[in-house]
């Protein structure tokens, strides 16, 4: 691992590092069964190991019937979504389906306004924060146990609350955990303070589903929650998908060439895939000799990580790929095949969104109940 | 001088030196006079250049005609009032009553809390903004021309404007204007953007009646505004009320010693008054040969600075006072009488002002308008 913040990921990461610079546990079989017990299946995410670390989730689990829990995550506006983007909704949604619970989904358009290296108008967020908000709707979340908020609006109530976090926290603090400098922006540096605010949006024990990247926000809220008398928020943290170009760093929207975005079209699609770093040899006659190297290649990571989910299949694939039975051209069409069907259904289920993003934000019963509360 | 800023007044205060340093212009007869075509008369705090120091008050007043103006000013909740916190507010409406203008005044409750030195729970914010706000309606402005509002309920009409604000100022930029430090918290980091939002409410010219401490975030405001393509406030500030203790320093809730309260009965003022520092001779033999001196007398201090606006009195009593023919304790009890005339009628108007509070904060015509209005 070379450098990892919520505004900065580079390098081959080191998950096992993380794991242990973090304080983090892994997610192990034994938390899988016993999650297993509540959820029956598991999703194809926690079977691959995506998502590989987390904080009292054994709580989570152990507390469920008793106290039960809420689901927090977001999305910072910053331009259209790409898969890696996705990928974390649609997990989160298997969680609200399988334990039924409420979901909040934050979306930190102060923020993307606020980082320098964005470049962004104000306008610009407000645009990217509607079109990113019909992406996550068409995940599928419960309209009525689903509170999808902008900060730039939601803030009058939850205002009260982030000062109290904020008091809690000092430049030192922030400087040392975001890499903050002299240079850095004051708004910026109290937005720490709104990404930690929703934690505390329900009595409830918190559970997070997000990339790792996001952890620096997590210590802190555990640091500081009993100070508050609230309670310190579990985690469940994934991994970043591989970008294009190969096992080094993430799938990111300021790098273009690293992503396959929702809108890509078929064709673009293909294209992207047949440039994308590949672990097969540079001739068919090499690769039925040596086989292709599947921990290297970006499409059979693809298909690993969330595309194949069937556990036989991709065992197959893998097989088959080493062995040089598969071809890399015919890996990268399986992949594209794959990637288009799943984007083809995520385009069908955004176009039924638009006149659904008013129950989201305002009028479902979640919303409505959130709109009427000051959180102090 | 030794220390001014928002949070810090201490020591011998040398006004000369501040307008040079802050870059201030001395509020002199010919602006004056340009104030009495429009306000026929002066008012004491003028005329006794308790104002002292403006910023573009000439512009304000070239343009009067064309554009007009508003008024902006506020008030830190953390404690109950003193005297030297209702003058401003005096002033204030004196501007509104004669020029027929907008008010805006904000109640920096969030400042309060997250201030560390003073230990306030939100809830103690919550009682003194209430307590405050009684006491600044008293004053008795247009109730369909001001609009009092609370940081942690209005935040939501002008974070966006906020974040506008706080994405031009730096950690560097606040640290030197404001002695922030490593250890000062990211609420009270992010608080001048919240501070210097209002001065943006109207397209209009902003005049900023202000204390002369307040003045680090007018330079902020005018170091921006013009890249935000708005425009640099105006100020007309002031020196501080001398605390009871003598020439140094100001009046201040933490030190109740140095402070007369709005709800300070006679018999208090009474034996404040006694203790205040005099000016005069330790026997009467003396006094009356060697007479007092006004300039340090504390009670002769109050009389010129606001409690008595007859200019020939104000003479005759420094005169009189000088050459012994006015003892201190006539000088104490004339003192006790004029502030104990004006608290009597101060509470008396504040009895009135429980039921216009939702007027000045919520119904009234311009706060009506406000709560529609997102800032942007």
């Amino acid at each position: 691992m070379n450098k990892i913040s919520p505004w900065e990921v580079e390098g081959q990461i080191d998950y096992e590092k993380i794991i242990k610079d973090f304080g983090l546990k892994i997610i192990d079989e034994k938390i899988k069964e016993k999650l297993k017990e509540y959820t029956k299946d598991l999703h194809v995410l926690l079977r691959r190991n995506f998502y590989f670390a987390h904080r009292d989730l054994d709580i989570i689990l152990e507390e469920y019937e008793k106290e039960g829990f809420f689901l927090y995550t977001g999305r910072g506006p910053s331009g259209p979504m790409h898969i890696g983007h996705l990928i974390p909704f649609v997990f989160t949604k298997w969680l609200q389906e399988k334990f039924d619970v409420n979901v909040y989904i934050q979306i930190t358009d102060d923020e993307k306004f606020l980082e320098p290296k964005r470049k962004l108008s104000f306008e610009d967020t407000q645009k990217w924060s509607y079109e990113n908000i019909l992406d996550i709707i068409a995940v599928g979340f419960d309209e009525n146990k689903t509170f999808i908020f902008k900060n730039t609006e939601y803030i009058k109530n939850f205002y009260t609350l982030a000062i109290k976090i904020a008091k809690k926290i000092n430049f030192s603090l922030v400087r040392s955990v975001f890499g903050f400098s002299n240079q850095t922006n004051i708004g910026l540096i109290f937005f720490p303070s709104l990404e930690i605010a929703p934690t505390f949006f329900e009595e409830k024990y918190c559970l997070i589903p997000a990339s790792i990247d996001q952890d620096p926000f997590w210590r802190i809220q555990r640091d500081i929650a009993e100070s508050l008398g609230k309670r310190k928020a579990a985690q469940i943290s994934s991994k970043f998908l591989i970008p294009l170009t190969g096992m080094q760093g993430k799938m990111s929207t300021s790098k273009p060439e690293t992503a396959i975005f929702l809108n890509d079209d078929e064709e673009t699609v293909r294209k992207k895939i047949y440039k994308a770093f590949s672990g097969g040899q540079p001739t068919v006659e090499l690769h039925r000799k040596l086989g292709g190297n599947p921990e290297i290649d970006v499409c059979f990571q693809y298909l690993y990580t969330f595309f194949e989910e069937d556990d036989k299949k991709i065992e197959k694939i893998r097989e088959d790929y080493k062995s040089g039975a598969i071809l890399t051209g015919e890996l990268k069409e399986y992949t594209i095949k794959k990637i288009n069907e799943f984007l083809e259904k995520h385009r069908k289920e955004r176009e039924k969104t638009k006149n659904k993003v008013e129950k989201f934000m305002y009028t479902g019963k979640l919303a409505q109940e959130m709109w009427n509360k000051i959180h102090a």
